[in-house]
C-alpha cells in the first residue's frame, strides 16, 4: 500500500501524489519437480516475497533515493520485485531444490481490472 | 487511488504516508421495482458514483481541509461516500423512480482480503 | 445465456435485442441446522436450481409468452427465479429438513461489476 | 486444509474420508466507529482468527474428541469459528474499542461456488 | 452483451437464439518499457478497446452482415477483437511508444468458468 | 475434495493427514479453429474432466495404491490430471476436431492464493 506520483503528461491526474494497493503474485517454473515433489518451498518463497514487499509497503516511493528519476509504474515495480526476489533465490534463501527454478513471473494487480507482469528466465 | 496517513499507534507502519486502491461497490435496495422494472437507473447511478469518486481520486487525502483531524480509514471513507451519493439521490440526480430507494450499502475493497461497508436507510 | 430486449428510453442501446450470461447464486437461511448438520441438501438444491435455469437457458426471453409485457431485467429475473425455486421447496423437492428453511436470496451476476438480488422470507 | 468424513446417506461419496480448503472471512459490525476511526483493530482481529484456525488447520477433524458425534459440515464449522472468535473478543484479545462490536459474520468458502456463514449478535 | 445463435449439432441448445455477457481483457507485451516507464498508455488502450466493443455491444450478431456464415463463438470473437484492436494500434491510436508493442492477448470471459483467448504477435 | 498427507520435513504440519478443495481449470490450445469455429467441444471436454476428477474426488489419496510412494502435491496432481485428460483426448473422447489440439494446461487452485499448473504439448 504505497504512495507515489508520476512525471509526464501521459499520466494526467496521476501526476499528483496518490496511492495504490498492489496485490502481488509470483509464479515459479521448472521442467521437473524437486525430490519433495514441489516446484518451490512455498513457505520459504512466501517469506522471501514478504521480505521484499516489506521494504516498500506503507511508504511514499517518491522519497526513496533508490527510485530517484524513475516513474514507479506498476510495470516498473513488477521488474523491481522480480529482480529482488531473483536475488534472494540466487543467494539460496529458497532452500535446496530452488537451483532448479528456470523462470519466474511477478504480477502486480493494482485494481480489479489493471495489472502488470514481468516474466523472464532465472539466470543460473 | 489515494494517498493518506493515519494517526494512532494502532496503525503501526500505516502512520507513514502510504496509499491504497479502493474498488467501490454500491448496493441500492427497494421493496418493489420502478415502472421500468429496475431498482435504479444503473447509468445515472454510475455517473453519480464516478462524480463522487473523482473528487477524491488521485489525491493525497491528508491535504484535503475537509478531512482535517480525521483518520481517513476505509470504514470512514465508506460513510463519506455513502453520504455523498445519498446527497445526490436526494437532489434527484438518479432520475424519476429513485425516490423509491429505501436503503444503500457502500463497500470499499482495499485489497483482495480487506474491505469495509457503510449500510443505512436512505432518508426520504 | 439468454437473449432479450427492453422497452423504455432509460435502457438506451439495451432496447435492441442483445443478451447476457447470468451467473446465479442462491443463499438459503435457517435458525438452526437440520439433523444432518446442514442448512439444505446442497445436491438437491443444485438440482432444483438447474431445473429452474434450464427453463430459461439458451432462449430469447422476448418470445416467452409468460413474460409478455415485462422488461426481463436482472432484478425482475431475480424475483422470477426466487419464486420458481421457492415453489420447488414448497413441493418438497429439497427433501426432509427443507421445511426449516426461513428465507432465501437469489443473486444474478450479469457481469464482473453488475448484479441484482431478490431476498425474502420463505412462506411456510 | 482439513480432512474429515460425514455420516448420513445425504452425503453420498462425502461419507468417505476426504478433505477441503476453507477460505475464511470474518465481518465485524458496529453502529459507530471507535476513537481511532475503525470498526476493529484489523491486526489483532487477524491474529485472533489465525489462532483459531491454527487449532484446526492441517488436521483430520474425525480424530478431534471435541467433535465426536458431529458432522463437521461447512455450516457447523462456521458456527464453531464464530464461537471461538467471539470468546477471544469477550476475553479482550481485540483490544480497547472492541467492546463496541455488535455482531459478526463468519463465512467459510469451501470452493469457488459453495460457502456457508454463521451470523449473530455478539453478547456484551 | 450480445445475442447470437450457432449452427451445428455440436452446439445443442445453443443453436437457439440466446446471448452472453463477455468480459474482455487485453494483455499487451513488449521487451522493455517506453520512455514514460509503461507498456502502453492505458488510457488510450482503454479508449481503443471501448471503441471496438461499442461496434458489437447490445446487438444481435446474427444480423451483422460482416459475420454472415460464421459461428460467432467466444474463440472466434477473441480473434475478431484482436484484429480490430491491432488495426487501431497500427493506425497509431495508442500514441507514441505503442510501436514498441510486440504481442497481444485478447481474452473473452463468457461466464465464471468459461473463456477463450487469441494470442499472437503484433506485426510491425 | 481430497484427503492426503505429505512426507518430508519441508511440509511441516502438512505431514499430518489433512485435505484440500481443488478447483481445476483446463486450457486447450490450437493454431486455428475447427470447422465449427471452436477450439474444443466444451461439452465433451467437461465430461472428460469430470470423469477424471471423479476417480479422485471425495477420497483419501494416501490409500490409492497407484500413488504409493508419491507426495500428491498440487503440482504432482496437475501433471496426473494432465496425463489422464490427454489419454482421453488420444482415445478420441473429445470428438472429431480434437486431433487439432496442440497443447494443454491444467491448473489446480488449492486456495484463493495458491495454485499449480502443468503445461505441455499434446503428442499426436
Amino acid at each position: 500500500m504505497i504512495a507515489h506520483s508520476f512525471r509526464g503528461e501521459l499520466f494526467g491526474p496521476a501526476q499528483r501524489l496518490h496511492g495504490a494497493t498492489y496485490v502481488v503474485d509470483v509464479e515459479f517454473r521448472r521442467k521437473s519437480l524437486d525430490p519433495n515433489g514441489v516446484v518451490v518451498d512455498i513457505g520459504r518463497a512466501g517469506d522471501a516475497l514478504r521480505a521484499v514487499l516489506s521494504e516498500l509497503n506503507y511508504r511514499n516511493l517518491d522519497e526513496d533515493p533508490a527510485f530517484s528519476g524513475e516513474n514507479t509504474t506498476t510495470e516498473w515495480l513488477a521488474r523491481l520485485l522480480f529482480e529482488r526476489v531473483a536475488a534472494r533465490i540466487a543467494r539460496g534463501e529458497l532452500g535446496s531444490g530452488s537451483e532448479g527454478l528456470e523462470s519466474m513471473r511477478v504480477t502486480l494487480h493494482e485494481s480489479h481490472v489493471a495489472w502488470a507482469s514481468y516474466d523472464a528466465p532465472l539466470s543460473t
